[in-house]
């Protein structure tokens, strides 16, 4: 899926909404990617982090003091600075700027990270003339090296003397790791704006799963925090690329309201389910993405966790890449799922693994158990010899 | 580690005992692993179902009426007909033959699964003349595809023709299936002896992952599930490879009494840990074996949650093949499996991470969660290029 959206023209709509798992809003009008909603502006700039003069440093600002935002983070138990500071001391339904490294995940640093990421964040404030609590941060990249913070200082002062309505590209590209292609779209509906910015691919050089995504719309959001956790809990946290949470995600949403209408219903969850899923076929080393839909579950945990086992298992995942509609595969992952319960023995009656044979690039497989009515699906990352290569043959 | 005990002659003590995790019985003397415990005879032919004329179906029996036995059998809701017939039809306490298959798992067969096991079972009664509730059956290999019976039924005649006290090599070779050397074992130690036989190696042409091990002794066993049990506990359960449970999976202890002496403490466990270990070398693609240690756990069920996201972490496994000594992926697992929860920021002064790096074919790695008493371990086997070509590239 690489190169579809790689300048700042706008998409045809099939071409961004392209997975046959998202429905296209209907209507929506395509900008492009370059131009954020109105009142943002962006910039990405270059500041040593990543070789090759690529940008690693992006800074997003929201011009409407009166923004309402949502800030979704990681729970992993060692989550990184970044993520503590903003968990502990930024107002996160008031976010009006965003500063973010790619380069250096500034995890697992201890008491020095704190100090980077708070120093960050301050230095973004002051460029852009706001409290330190109304900034975000995050970062992403290598972990278990201290943030050179000078440099990335730097980066954030030349950032700011950057920002622009147009700068949605620039700063796309600056929050990119191991990416092989960018994320990020511009559209319009129903008289609001929508502009976001999503990276991830699976692992980063060479410390951590990470996926960052940042939303910008003039709509009206009554609830930003209810709006942005049910449209995750539909895309983001539907996918598996390794069955790896990371230390870093993290996900924001900024509303100001100045268009006076309503989101349109489905437009945030559509966005957000097309970003996941690119995030999934960039996955390292993806060839294949896949659902899993488990019906006829007992309850809707018992769906999600034979849906989690079945997508996670690294035989389902070679099936997927070697083409191989092995129905077997599938019923031993549900069978471990349900582990000490009856079942219904599956088989080909129950499993739908077709599409594990065909070369599909988007290939649905679900599964009836037979034990009630409650059904789950996650969207997961095919195992490829790509996936070990970069995993096992790069050596700190 | 191919190729150590590969013919019918006595190892030395420290080439079957040749892991670091292992501690040898004091005093064991090694025999031929073709002699099995007195009162025990095997053997081993070929019947059809794998090619090449290799041996397919083992017959073990014990001559002795009064044996005492006990049998573990998977978990797996989906488990396979051979499971179902054990654990619904057959006297786990008193089982005085085994019979087994190596080609077809008979697993997702449905009711005729059940049905042929059913007379595997009574062909192997009737032929070593015992009662059909005191024959254990077990079957591994390709998955729902109807057994051919007519042919295992011949098998099971012959087989019972060739039994004999020296038919360990044979059985233990008739048991396997993807395995790159048979797991075997013969020793003699305080008056008894006890052999064993065991097979696995992750996953199977093409569809389950399954372990089998049979253990005959004359030693008197008091309670042969409890130590069992407990033997298992610390072996078979301790180990993984891709994660996945099998729907076959069967362990077998017969102990005759005979010798009038109790089984010496360690001996089960030492040579099921053996074993156990044994497979995970012999895992689909492994190259080396790690073993993690997690202290300081709040309880042991989170030692244990811990333990099991780290080994079966890919990006853990793939840093263990590529001999990367990355302790970050040790914190990131570490952080999702307590995701929720409060942890002294996980580095390199709690993690024990350099074996990762080191060319030892068994690493030991650990870390310190700093959140109580509670430890576990876990053995696990890397994540290699093998593993894609075996599963992606192989097609049913």
């Amino acid at each position: 899926m690489e190169g579809a959206v790689t300048d700042g023209a706008a998409p045809a709509v099939e071409d961004f909404f392209r997975s046959r798992w998202v429905e296209a809003p209907a209507g929506a009008e395509m900008l492009s990617p370059a131009q954020l909603a109105p009142g943002f502006r962006a910039a990405g700039v270059h500041c040593g982090l990543k070789g090759g003069g690529k940008t690693d440093v992006g800074l997003l600002v929201c011009d409407e003091p009166g923004v309402r935002s949502a800030v979704l983070l990681t729970r992993n138990a060692a989550a990184a600075a970044p993520v503590v500071v903003c968990r502990e001391r930024c107002a996160l339904d008031a976010v009006r700027a965003v500063v973010v490294n790619s380069g250096n995940a500034n995890a697992a640093t201890g008491e020095q990270g704190i100090a980077d990421a708070l120093a960050m964040r301050d230095a973004a404030a002051e460029a852009v003339g706001v409290a330190g609590e109304n900034v975000a941060v995050a970062e992403t990249g290598v972990i278990g090296v201290p943030l050179d913070i000078d440099a990335v200082l730097r980066g954030v002062r030349e950032a700011s003397g950057r920002l622009s309505p147009a700068g949605g590209v620039e700063f796309s590209e600056a929050i990119m790791t191991t990416d092989r292609f960018p994320k990020r779209v511009t559209l319009r509906l129903d008289g609001v704006t929508l502009s976001a910015q999503a990276k991830g691919a699976g692992m980063i050089e060479p410390g951590f799963a990470t996926m960052l995504c940042f939303v910008q719309t003039d709509a009206v959001v009554g609830d930003p925090e209810a709006e942005l956790r049910r449209a995750v809990a539909g895309s983001f946290e539907r996918i598996t690329v390794d069955g790896q949470m990371s230390t870093n995600d993290t996900v924001v949403l900024q509303a100001t309201g100045a268009s006076g209408k309503p989101l349109p219903e489905g437009l945030l969850d559509a966005v957000l389910l097309q970003l996941a899923l690119e995030i999934v076929a960039d996955g390292e080393g993806t060839e294949r993405t896949g659902r899993v839909l488990v019906s006829e579950a007992a309850d809707a945990e018992e769906a999600e966790r034979v849906a989690r086992a079945i997508a996670n298992s690294p035989l389902v995942k070679t099936a997927l890449t070697g083409r191989d509609p092995n129905w077997g595969r599938i019923a031993q992952a549900a069978g471990q799922a349900l582990a000490g319960e009856e079942m219904p023995e599956p088989g080909p009656a129950t499993i739908d693994y077709e599409e594990l044979g065909s070369d599909a690039r988007e290939a649905e497989i679900g599964i009836r158990l037979g034990r009630g009515a409650a059904s789950a699906h996650v969207y997961f990352a095919d195992l490829t010899h790509e996936y070990i290569r970069i995993n096992a043959e790069y050596t700190t």
